[in-house]
């Protein structure tokens, strides 16, 4: 591998990094259909649908790197992705039937985002101080679509506020 | 309390994310202080602990917005937050005294920022459904601060990647 050896201690935490988000991507692969099930409204069930098929190329990206690395791929297992699906699931769960239900597990989903946006940000960072600009390619290209989800997700909120409006008003 | 008898099930759920944060704001009281003494550079220990205090005048805030529901303060088990506490005591373990050990306390702060930044950001569209203005204005002005936070961060990181760099080429 190409990077110079008094990065290597960099290059350790970008290692340990990698895992951590391959095993939340992997995790959020399974995660998300059910969120998409479990979605009330028809235009959150496609948002979810989309975003775990989008999923599955981002874990298929987080392999290119490893390749890169010359490693197998393997996941770490990452508490904070954990706590994060738990809630979501604690959400589908406490609201099932509500009209909140959608609210709260759109919530959780750009709880998700978020913190993928920050993983991927220090990551791509990283990658760049360590001198592989195909990594940060790679990962900037997750990064884009993690965004424009948070972004889908937020105007989905405001969709979902009018119609929770609309039916109060009716 | 002023909220349509409508929208009762939306304010339950706001209440279960306002006693999910305060929980969180609660543990970053006490997780700041220790990743400012665990920082190596004096930049990001003062960065640290800036926020630590930042953070008690949220606790305070939140306990405002408890007072203008009616309710006694109280949090609620976030299993989010703990997991992103977690990941930064593993890295302040296992990296201790490495010369990348900054690089992901800082990583795993960011991490904490966005989750926080996420849920701020959900409270406040929902204070306005719920027609709280004041609520809405009080989780603001910890929104502004949050936001401001994560981006000192990122400046700090910056001066981190070229304090490295200076290391390795001197």
């Amino acid at each position: 591998m190409a990077a110079k050896k008094s990065s290597k201690v960099l290059e350790d935490l970008f290692l340990e990094t990698l895992k951590d988000i391959y095993y939340a991507e992997k995790k959020l692969t399974k995660a998300l259909p059910k969120m998409s099930k479990a979605a009330q409204s028809a235009d959150l069930k496609k948002a979810f649908a989309k975003h775990a098929k989008e999923t599955e190329g981002q874990v298929q990206r987080l392999e290119k790197v490893f390749a890169f690395l010359e490693k197998k791929p393997s996941g770490k297992m990452c508490p904070a992705i954990n706590g994060l699906i738990e809630e979501g699931e604690e959400i589908m769960k406490d609201f099932k039937g509500s009209s909140a239900h959608d609210a709260g597990l759109l919530a959780a989903a750009q709880a998700v985002e978020h913190y993928e946006i920050s993983r991927y940000g220090t990551l791509i960072a990283w990658a760049e101080e360590l001198g592989w600009p195909d990594v940060a390619t790679q990962l900037s290209a997750t990064l884009t679509q993690e965004k424009q989800t948070d972004k889908d997700l937020s105007s989905l909120a405001v969709s979902d506020v009018n119609e929770r409006a609309e039916k109060e008003s009716a």
